[in-house]
């Protein structure tokens, strides 16, 4: 008997079928003598529905009210599933972000939660009820409503977790699980039984878009354990916990890769205290975010300077640079908008020595030329040409065996 | 420079377009100097596109989950609406009920109002906004989400006019006011500049379906001037208040009809105490309302009783009063499903002798018969064979010259 907060995305809630589905899901998890606390999306194609009529009213609605319209996405899920479980004979509730005191701050569709009222859903636990609570939505101290996000969903269902101390959180999606890299690009990716927060975070920053970052901070703050699971086929899913004393670490989890990022160069630059302000502060404030960056010793008193950006930045981030008043005193300012970065995420690797450069030789193997190295306490990434995404990839996969469970121990 | 609260109903916000256009309306009266409060009502057709949802789900959903799935459809107008106007550069903020603690009972799907807290709409129309609050729906004390039942949006504008001591509660509708009879039976019915709300509660439960009687009566109690108009032609309106002292009142200000009723007769009963009980009584726990109630003074100890109950209810009536033991030792038991009721409606009666006899005269003057006739203070009815409603409005409306602005003086 335990207390289980569960989460179904938008396509798990997709359809009037789709709903008695996760109603006899849930159920399934009530006559095993669990109790379950349900968060529901809106139904897919709802939130864009929503977002039409409001661009179509006008071009640039007001946050607030945009707040207010979005949130009715998961209000009518959450009814229907109420009613789905009432069916069954299944007591079922169903209350909204603000009707469970979901308190956000005012930053309208990006709110942040910032305490959650537990004592209504107990209650209702308590009296033998499924509670079903709208995801994506909160409410500030104003009584406006806010929400998190898109995919902000499962972050409510881990602040949920977090504040009823549930046993798990169950994030249903429709991959089920998490793996070894992307099955698309490694025919003989593996589903990871479990990961460790840290290496989620690395994963899912780098390119796994599994889980909201957001929600496996917060999981991982609270320390609530986190199962990714597929609503549409059976399975134990990833478990995602903290490291386990004693537990037998994989040395890497995975391989990450991200093909939307581009580089930015500038040499010889003078090698003196604020180059990197000078250079990254008119970035920044242009709102470009960074990701890698590299500096290197350089020679001569100048130095050279990395940084890779999102593609959809590059052109702009070229242009602030070559308008700055001279140029940076820069050799030369180049870039290459066709890049990929490919990153192995283990916490194993924290007590093995070599595997960097196990990484590069496996690399070198198939003639993959590096162009930027940067490392973590729990992850190594490359930047290299986009044509050598799919082998590089594969390398590392079978370099490492992650094809099997008892790789690298 | 006046406080002015809107309603606007399913069809004048129906569309994007409908939208922009009480949008333009709302900004013509903030331009005159008015501060104005709208409540709306959820798109036409949204309503009846979510019970289709809640029916595919659970073909009897409870009424708390309906309530929340049904109060959805004025949330998401009220963001439009909002948008709407912060787009025309007209500040404003939409409120569902529970924001605005349109506090109500828990009688889910039909809600009473209890209780608004108008300080927050004031503080808004203090700073210059307009407030957009959602029709249709308040919370209970307990926080649940509440509807007021179909067509409450009425309701809840009456409502907050009282709330706030509005000086006039506008309803937008398709019809451009209340008019002396239906314009489809007697092509020279005229429109009333104003009715009182007695005239107006009688027309309404007589069938002149214009406004919710629950909303008449509100605005009456609370003595808040309401005007019926179109939100798709210019034009006045009908302004329902109170009878003013020494105000020029109409005779008879209208003509209502009834079509969907059934009369029910039982003849030579016993004439005794508690006989209208065992007769009304079983009807009444069937939950069939019974309208007209006519018993005659009957001869030899026994007694002639004569009711009328909805069309669809005509049968299940007949088959409870033929099921009762002994039948109630009356002589028969009948009833005729082909009729109508006309009535005759205006204070002015009240103060003038002959009304009843020049009607009667009018009738009679077409050769209609006559099967019930029931009067109360401002309204005199009768029942006939429904073959004659059209000819009977006529002849009526006719007779009192309603067709002019000047009769019965």
């Amino acid at each position: 008997m335990a207390l289980i907060v569960q989460k179904y995305g938008g396509t798990s809630v997709g359809s009037v079928e789709r709903i008695q589905h996760v109603a006899d899901k849930v159920l399934d998890y009530r006559r095993q003598g669990h109790d379950v606390v349900v968060v529901v999306s809106a139904m897919s194609g709802e939130t864009d529905r929503l977002l039409g009529l409001a661009r179509d009213i006008n071009a640039r609605p007001e946050g607030r009210e945009l707040d207010v319209l979005l949130s009715t996405g998961e209000q009518v899920t959450i009814a229907l599933l109420a009613m789905a479980l009432e069916g069954r004979g299944c007591p079922a509730r169903s209350y909204t972000g603000a009707q469970v005191h979901i308190l956000t701050d005012s930053a309208h569709n990006k709110a942040r939660i910032r305490d959650i009222d537990g004592a209504r859903v107990r209650r209702d636990l308590a009296d033998g009820r499924v509670v079903v609570v709208a995801g994506f939505q909160g409410v500030d101290e104003h009584g406006n409503i806010t929400t998190l996000g898109r995919g902000g969903s499962d972050t409510t269902a881990v602040a949920l977790a977090a504040a009823l101390k549930a046993d798990e959180c169950q994030i249903y999606t429709d991959v089920d699980g998490v793996y070894t890299t992307d099955p698309r690009v490694a025919a003989n990716a593996r589903r990871l039984e479990r990961i460790t927060f840290e290496e989620m975070l690395e994963m899912a920053s780098l390119g796994s878009k599994v889980l909201q970052i957001r929600a496996v901070e917060f999981a991982g703050k609270y320390n609530v354990p986190l199962r990714v699971l597929s609503s549409f086929q059976e399975g134990p899913g990833t478990l995602i916990t903290f490291e386990e004393d004693g537990m037998e670490q994989a040395l890497i989890s995975g391989i990450a890769f991200n093909q939307n990022e581009a580089q930015v160069t500038i040499l010889g630059v003078p090698d003196q205290p604020g180059v990197a302000w000078r250079i990254l502060g008119p970035i920044s404030d242009a709102n470009i975010e960074v990701d890698m960056i590299v500096q290197n010793v350089g020679a001569d008193g100048t130095t050279d300077f990395t940084f890779t950006v999102h593609r959809n930045d590059y052109d702009k981030a070229l242009a602030i640079l070559q308008g700055l008043p001279e140029k940076l005193h820069a050799r030369q300012i180049s870039g290459d908008p066709k890049i990929v970065k490919i990153s192995l995420v283990g916490v194993g690797m924290r007590s093995h020595a070599g595997i960097a450069s196990k990484m590069f030789e496996a690399l070198a193997g198939e003639g993959i030329n590096i162009r930027m190295i940067s490392t973590s306490e729990i992850k190594i990434s490359v930047v290299v040409d986009e044509k050598y995404l799919e082998l590089g990839v594969r390398a590392l996969h079978d370099a490492f065996e992650l094809e099997s469970p008892q790789q690298g121990r």
